[in-house]
């Protein structure tokens, strides 16, 4: 017998979890969503099928999950708001351009933005748990801007979201030109200015 | 031997050729560009193999011609120059809205984009003969609003075609709100006024 200490079970459940989730992302952007499966999941994080089963009932909530969590450290910058907002929206938007032109975000964030632009399903599924809350943080931090003077009254807020960060994910998922911090100040310049010529 | 006329082998192969390039949009909305094939389109199109392979050296650049046959029908609003920027910018946006919710544009367009987000060389060849054509007239457009005085000179101009046309592409392909004319028209007046309050 052993005299060993025996593992904290909540620690090995913590452990598995995260082995689980990096797996799912490790997967999805080595084979992509519609061949990615619970059964290589399982046996790439090392943990038996009925483990993920326990945890989350289908692959898709998995991936979710994984995301959520690569999606919760930009939240803060996201919420920042030191009063400024041109510098504000340059700081999550930097931050945004740097996730995407790194790998391990960009191959599974690719495979997920391919799945959703034709499973209408997804997309709701993804709209409802990652845009749309997203999307109400960033509102927020516009709301507070209009209230600080620094946005116009009337702006459609949904049209100014869609500006501001639409432009980085286009530019991101199409290719059409090189993602770099600068691309996304001049974004956020452009975009709070307008494309008008400045009044006399 | 029949006494009837011979059909004229220049129109037989005109009518050859809508069939193969309509045959390969129909094909790919219901397939996907990846389980596209060459003996597929020949099949539904009525022709031989050898009859496309004359024609086109690969089912991508048969596609692009599909693509760019569709895309001919909204050059001329591309292009449009009443004199009044927001205006001639609306027609194109609302004239794009109507065929993103086409189905015959929908589907097809939607494989395309999809193949783009996970193929650098799709995206690339892409890029090269269908956005940055298009791109340039929309920047010639905006050129000739510098000239007018309803751009600012100083606008980059990539940004601008970004910021008018991306919200768009975005919600169409992400699904993240209605596609409407109403929703082009904002998008027009959002970027072209910013977000700033406006000047007393």
């Amino acid at each position: 017998m052993s005299t060993k200490a025996l593992p904290d079970p909540s620690r090995r459940s913590e452990t598995a979890r995260r082995a689980i989730l990096t797996a799912a992302l490790d997967l999805v952007a080595e084979v992509g969503y519609a061949k990615l499966s619970i059964e290589g999941i399982a046996k790439a994080a090392g943990v038996g099928k009925q483990t993920i089963y326990r945890w989350w009932p289908s692959k898709g909530v998995l991936l979710f999950d994984a995301f959520l969590g690569l999606a919760g450290d930009g939240d803060a910058a996201a919420l920042s708001d030191t009063g400024d907002l041109a510098a504000d929206l340059k700081l999550v938007l930097r931050a945004t351009v740097e996730e995407l032109n790194d790998p391990r975000f960009d191959l599974p964030m690719r495979a997920l933005h391919t799945e959703i632009v034709h499973d209408p399903a997804l997309a709701a599924d993804y709209a409802k748990r990652l845009d749309e809350p997203m999307r109400e943080l960033k509102k927020d931090r516009l709301r507070a801007a209009q209230r600080a003077g620094q946005l116009a009254e009337d702006v459609d807020l949904d049209v100014a979201v869609d500006l501001l960060f639409g432009p980085i994910l286009n530019r991101w998922l199409q290719r059409t030109g090189p993602l770099t911090p600068e691309y996304a100040e001049r974004v956020v310049d452009t975009a709070l200015r307008g494309l008008r010529p400045r009044e006399p």
